[in-house]
């Protein structure tokens, strides 16, 4: 018997080889090979299942969170995974919790600002997870000021000691993921005081809970801050409060590779910048890039599998009623999200290339590329993170009412995604950092300084700022050539006009402070150019497989003009294009969701997610959702019994007395 | 001792009369009055504590709901409060309960839809919650397409009865909140049938449990849908599905106001319109748009209040950093919402008098403002309660990392208010019934008919097509006049656009649904104008209160020229202003926020939410964020023991071992 496929019919009219597309997804046929085994193994495994997961206590909930990181560690050896593997493995759990901030944050912290001794001390300790680690940063009262920081580390010459330190309430730590119950260390970011002199903010290796019976050493006190956004979700992570109270460490314990303290109590700077104390940030702001296109994609292939599946209105004849997804205002929402997750991906892989290759220039001690790479992981964390967040509520409302249900799934990856706007970095506190740049590079122009990297359309300006689009029917639009430009002419534009109105001001700071709105926009059409032109240069390269070019011009299109339209504002009044180039705009991004529509099932198939991962009934890979729905509901809690708790308490004196009341 | 307040200052640098803005944003002094005192009845009730709600298992949430509940009623009767009292008392317990359902949709569908026989047969019985009632139209498979619904109705003359069957999976009744659990009555959408022919959807009053030990009669399934959205939210609530086997129930269990079917089978219609079949719903609505203003000034109250204590950034010489209400980019996010919840509160006041309007006109059997009711109770539901959902999660977003924890107050909030923007009409199907209206009407103009009510402008469409924004200098955008006409000619020029495109197409319905996403927006253009023009109206009032109507005044501008700027696009490719007047647009409010900004906290302390209702730890009156969160963290479950469950098993093993393993 032929397996059930409500969607087989939708699946036949891809007009395109979805097992390249997946390849092309995935980055590289390893990678393709990589993740779906990886996939596969977890969610063929019970301890990993987590359909109930919105239903635990939060007690229950972090208890099967440690129950599954131990299993994955387990799995791991036995199976005797690379660290590759296993990392892809962990990925797949879906579950929040220490192990992501041990490896993802703890070790590279030690691996990029400890000295070797420093390094071949903890490192070895930390891979076997003899010790377990966080990385203690942000504080009760400060956040996005790192340079704020209250934490003291205060240098003791007569004991060779650190004298760490919460002065205030607010300096208490406060968020770090894995601190409140689980890890024994922390990198912790104090300001470093030698003889009464505040040298910054530095970081330190603490201890903090007892190997032998993991209860807090002498002047910790440390906890869990309580229940966060949604059920399930975030709440599997242990995120943590932490106070000293004159915490002592070894003076050999401050990570030491940027600068160092002296026994007698000197400070003393390297020459390797100071931006590298923040490396890890810059690191994990790259991954979050890369990860922004996942979640966008599991949202997306439960919005357009869903989509497929529900008819509403438009029944002729008593024939069936129509597919959501052939409506126009259910494309129009939709397919924009849809392109949105390929350009992300293909930004992603873009930038992973560029913190490689500055990676190994660091290694030479080459730091030239460090502020593009520093600009571009901000920008498009900034943009990409917020405009998942936004997506995948979006892709809730498209799955109407039933979207609101956790078993859509949608409730959770919510919950789960937003923290990703706030931490490394507050989405607009980074667009500012990148509207500096901008405004920098603007302001160098006139010295003749030639842009470089992802700034360097700003070199031809001059063009740029009285160059005409040259649509002039609909399919105009659809010249890469002519995208471009437009992106770029409505980036330099917006920038040169920030640049202008500063110019005014007698104070620059004032003025930045007065006109930062327009800043971020500048800033926003900057980044929107990068994923853009990083889009278009994906096709430049050769993409096998049939008809696959063909779906990701179709996608790259719909991404810049869905933007194009959004943000008609911008093109139009800065006269990048007239509005009658908008209309035609428009009319050419109808007809691009016509071509999109039948290929749109294939398109998410192409993302590979298996239906564990997707973790819901709506968007399940063979459409089968009613019934399945229907089933879920009877696990709710509530159904354990007819007559629910509280009913002879509540609810029977009303029904069974006369009282008079009015209304309630 | 004084109390502690440290946003005294904030409050001293208020411009205007508080208490009187008090009264303006309550609608009347007995409404403030009324508010205030059943605000302060349930805050000081230990009953009505929530703040542990989010920590609640599903069954305990539900059982502390009907505990509520049933303290509200016994309240309402100790208190011997008047019906206006009680439903007030009950609005500030603030968690969804089958009550709402049973006063808000099961009395209102009867006192609606039933003849005066049924309403004297089963009202009295409501009233006194001698039985508990739901309105059971949703189904699984059919939510928006209400003609769609597949449950039937079918006439048995033999024995006088409907029977009521289910004869689908997708037919099963689902999300009817009180129905889960509770409610042993409900009014059931269903198709009748007599005589094999299909009349289409009628209400039927269907018993669902037993009285005397609430079990599920022969018949009828019924049970609870699973969680939902976040956590606490509306978990409290028994949303339900519910499917028929054939159940038999009396003929005159039909509502037969508007048409009955006679002993004999015989359908008959009234001449009351079929409209009123739905009234209740667009009651509901109605009330929506009210509660909107609301909700969005909880989230607002929340952020104003934090970013007046939140620091960051911007010390100099060592003194206090700056409070983040002070940045431009703060600003420009909060307070358009700010200005929002104030323009979405005189909208619903005047929509709330148009809706008591047409009940009186109705009531006389005056039919002829029912399609206005139902156009702006359709399209301000849908743009009030979309931009109130985005606006709960931009204020959370506002408030940093702190804002995603649930003693915020703000995600619970957010997943308890977004399924306005689904249930009573999909809002994105509202629009298109908006647009609908507003294409028939641009239509007709041809003929000389002249538009009435919200579409009056529209008779002045020439006018509109052809003006010219006289703005020259910043401070012209702040006469009402140039404001509106913009707005006007905006809306207008947007339709017109439509109508023509649609002309366009020889079969209608193609270019309706080909260019609904076009359509769409014009509807909200109109909607967005039918808010301004309320707003204008409201200050052409007199406003007693010192300094009270210059704040309205400065609110309303800003609610005008926020929307300009976000829909710039809009403004400038139909030519009704140009680039130029866009950018002075900016200017002027850029010039607004800061005569905002120091009368902000006390626009929020008027709206005269308790802490109790704010449930929010960083919205608190007196402002004492730090020291609450911080002893908020130590509530969270996991903080019960300093070790946490699940360390023997899942953590030691690891810190005790000597394994080895590649990264996890």
């Amino acid at each position: 018997m032929e397996p059930l496929d409500y969607l087989a019919q939708e699946r036949s009219m891809a007009s395109f080889d979805v097992e390249e597309m997946k390849v092309v997804w995935a980055g590289s046929r390893h990678a393709y090979e990589l993740s779906d085994r990886c996939s596969r193994l977890v969610a063929s495994d019970p301890v990993f299942q987590k359909d109930n997961r919105t239903t635990l206590s939060r007690k229950e909930l972090f208890k099967d969170t440690l129950r599954k990181t131990a299993h994955a560690v387990k799995r791991t050896v036995e199976l005797n995974l690379s660290e590759e593997e296993s990392l892809t493995l962990w990925s797949y759990v879906d579950q929040p919790a220490y192990a992501n901030l041990h490896w993802g944050m703890f070790i590279p912290a030690i691996e990029g600002q400890g000295t070797e001794e420093q390094k071949q001390k903890w490192l070895p300790m930390a891979y076997k997870m003899q010790i377990i680690g966080c990385y203690a940063q942000t504080e009760l009262g400060h956040g996005s000021n790192v340079q704020g920081l209250e934490t003291t580390a205060t240098f003791d010459p007569e004991t060779d000691e650190f004298v760490i330190h919460s002065p205030t309430l607010t300096s208490s730590k406060w968020w770090p993921g894995g601190l409140g119950k689980v890890s024994t260390h922390a990198v912790v970011y104090a300001r470093l005081i030698t003889n009464g002199q505040d040298h910054g903010v530095q970081g330190f290796i603490v201890q903090l809970r007892s190997l032998d019976d993991h209860s807090p050493l002498p002047g910790i006190t440390v906890g869990d801050i309580g229940m966060k956004f949604g059920s399930g979700a975030y709440n599997s992570m242990d995120n943590g409060v932490l106070r000293f109270d004159h915490v002592r460490i070894p003076r050999n314990q401050m990570l030491m590779r940027v600068s160092q303290v002296t026994r007698e109590g000197k400070y003393v700077q390297s020459d390797v910048p100071r931006q590298l104390l923040y490396g890890t940030m810059v690191s994990v702001r790259q991954i979050i890039v890369s990860e922004s296109s996942i979640a966008l994609s599991r949202a997306v292939c439960i919005a357009t599998r869903y989509s497929a599946v529900r008819r509403q209105f438009g029944s002729q004849n008593g024939g069936p009623e129509t597919q959501v997804i052939n409506y126009k205002t259910q494309q129009s929402r939709l397919f924009p999200l849809l392109a949105s997750a390929y350009a992300f991906r293909f930004a992603g892989e873009w930038l992973q290339w560029l913190y490689t290759d500055v990676t190994k220039r660091l290694q030479a001690n080459d730091f030239s590329t460090l502020p593009e790479v520093h600009a571009c992981t901000a920008g498009l964390k900034s943009i990409t993170t917020s405009a998942t967040a936004d997506a995948i509520e979006e892709c809730r409302k498209l799955c109407g009412g039933h979207g609101y249900l956790s078993c859509s799934g949608l409730p959770e990856l919510f919950a789960v995604y937003i923290p990703n706007c706030t931490y490394e970095g507050d989405n607009i506190v980074l667009l500012l950092q990148v509207a500096r740049i901008l405004m920098k590079t603007v302001s160098q122009l006139v010295s003749g300084k030639k842009p470089l990297g992802t700034t360097a359309y700003l070199g031809r300006v001059e063009h740029l700022m009285q160059c005409h689009c040259e649509v002039q029917r609909a399919e105009d639009w659809l010249k890469p050539s002519v995208i471009l430009e437009a992106f770029e002419a409505r980036a330099a534009r917006m920038s040169v006009a920030c640049a202008k109105t500063l110019s005014g001001f007698s104070n620059l700071e004032e003025g930045f402070a007065e006109i930062s709105s327009d800043l971020v926009e500048a800033a926003v059409a900057h980044c929107q150019l990068i994923i853009v032109s990083k889009f278009i240069e994906k096709l430049q390269q050769e993409i096998p497989g049939k008809g696959v070019k063909t779906q990701l011009e179709n996608l790259c299109n719909v991404y810049a003009l869905s933007l194009l339209r959004k943000h008609l504002g911008d093109f139009v009044s800065t006269g990048c294009i007239t509005p009658e180039q908008g209309a035609l705009a428009n009319e050419q991004l109808r007809l691009l969701y016509s071509q999109v529509r039948p290929n749109a099932v294939a398109l998410v198939d192409a993302f590979n997610h298996t239906d564990h991962y997707l973790g819901s009934v709506l968007g399940r890979y063979d459409g089968n959702v009613y019934q399945k729905l229907y089933d879920e509901a009877w696990k709710s809690p509530l159904n354990d019994t007819d007559v629910p708790d509280g009913y002879h308490e509540y609810i029977r004196p009303f029904l069974k007395q006369h009282f008079h009341t009015a209304r309630l």
